[in-house]
């Protein structure tokens, strides 16, 4: 990752251990504290961060708890993901709901969100009423992509364009929703801070392709996942959907029935769909649309009516992220 | 109830039913306009705008969606307790678990307390970062009583002091954050707005030990719910901590057994529970107890500097609540 965007990375951390969640009962704050210090990008605090710089914040102090905000309801949406879809372990180590029972799991998450408004609150009371809007606005649609996400496990035909309007949803809403809190902060121009907004919602969406894609062709020991999680999770991805698409009656009915098997073992599951995706063609084509989004994200962001120098941190970060091996 | 709190209470019911919760997907949204229109005595919300009135705000429409927040409030929390407590029913109909699934009760209990802040935001800006302080300490008070309800149950000893604490934090401390933002919205000074406060937290202690009398010494056709729906879920409330307290040794250790009990038939373990209330003469000891928080909160009401008339129907309010038999 670029200079700046490591600067505000530590910055970030270092912030987050100063903080104190709450006080008791520590049932109800420890898997805040917990979530909160299992690691992760802090990519979505630092997106706040990077905003504010490029419209010309100059002191990150008057965007860091906002940005932590942020940051808290990540961490918040994750805990209750992970009560959702039964997941053991969060970055290595035990979910909140495995460690510590389902009930913590629910109210933790749920007091996690209250302290997410908190930080978010901590702006200019002039600047408000739109930090907040936007904010309910972005938590919404969050909750609305995961809603959808869960239909989609139970729906027969997702089409490209439904998985594109959920991924956008539950993924790049919060980006998008970052970028433009940062630039709200700064002071921006609205119709500038929605450019950047439509640039943090196309990059989101091309960073959730290329997870699609690492999951199936990717390198396990740089990716961090094991390959084909996905596959053997029935994840409906842009890889499967498109497949479906542009695959002959046999493959799109062999994709179905292993899709719906429990039986297969794991690895033979896997090949037998990566032979599909070969057939079909559908690296390319993934890579292609992949690179759709990323290309139409910078041209929003060079819409922006500000220096080339001054977009350059978030232009290489874009250009880090798509092309990342993890 | 007295005419200000119906009035109130029509105006509210009214509002509410002309409210879209949100859009789609009908899943995430459909259980929370369920909820809303479950019923219930809108009584938070009728308390924003009571104490509004009280500091002399004669426009309701002033505090009406802050106030119908706290209600979006009080029904997230119900969602999401219901799961916790496994409670098949809600005001006699099957909880948003029960009808829709774990999962959906999770998930759109998340997004009704994101709605909730939308609603509570709409305030004079100027009054923004105060009416939100109120609500973010509320709600995680909120939270923090829940979780310390949920110890509770596994503890073996638990103080009178311990659960006063504990029904303040899950009851009485919504209800009092209802007055408060009332009088924030009617800009009360401080001082005020803290009495009328510090009302609202002793009348929901008065309140809540009101309801553990009801559950033992209740009619059930007037207080609506079976008699003895605490005892048989072993639920310690003033009754049973303070026979514990009283009761000698024998009846003690019998209460003990009595509530780890799962296999005594309903009828006998309620009998044998009620003996041990009566022989520990706990009745008039927690009427005592309830009237006594009853009256520290109508010295603070008095305490408040406006005139007798003003302060009539909350006082008839606080009354009404306290010889309520439902």
């Amino acid at each position: 990752m670029n200079n700046t965007f490591t600067t505000y990375q530590n910055l970030i951390e270092k912030e987050i251990g100063n903080i104190a969640f709450g006080g008791g009962p520590i049932e109800l704050y420890e898997p805040l504290s917990y979530m909160m210090h299992l690691g992760g990008k802090r990519f979505r605090p630092v997106l706040v961060l990077m905003a504010h710089e490029l419209f010309g914040g100059n002191k990150p102090e008057d965007a860091i708890y906002p940005a932590i905000g942020m940051e808290v309801f990540h961490n918040f949406t994750l805990i209750h993901d992970d009560i959702m879809d039964n997941a053991l372990l969060r970055r290595g180590k035990p979910t909140v709901h495995t460690k510590w029972g389902q009930t913590v799991a629910i109210l933790s998450g749920d007091v996690m969100l209250v302290k997410a408004y908190h930080f978010i609150s901590m702006v200019r009371p002039e600047i408000l009423p739109e930090v907040l809007q936007l904010f309910n606005e972005t938590a919404c649609r969050v909750c609305e992509g995961q809603q959808l996400d869960m239909n989609f496990e139970q729906k027969a035909d997702v089409s490209i364009d439904e998985y594109v309007g959920m991924i956008g949803l539950k993924t790049a809403e919060l980006l998008a929703g970052c970028l433009k809190m940062g630039a709200i902060i700064a002071n921006a121009p609205m119709e500038e801070a929605d450019r950047l907004y439509d640039f943090g919602y196309l990059l989101g969406t091309a960073f959730q392709v290329q997870d699609d894609l690492l999951d199936a062709f990717g390198n396990a020991d740089t990716f961090g996942k094991n390959i084909g999680g996905d596959i053997l999770a029935n994840k409906k991805t842009w890889l499967t959907l498109k497949s479906k698409e542009l695959a002959g009656t046999k493959d799109a009915a062999e994709l179905d029935i292993l899709y719906s098997s429990q039986l297969l073992p794991a690895e033979e599951k896997i090949a037998r769909v990566m032979e599909i995706y070969h057939r079909a063609g559908v690296k390319k084509l993934t890579e292609e649309a992949r690179d759709g989004f990323y290309h139409q994200a910078l041209e929003c962001l060079e819409a922006i009516n500000l220096p080339e120098d001054k977009k350059q941190p978030l232009k290489r970060l874009a250009g880090e992220l798509i092309v990342r091996v993890k």
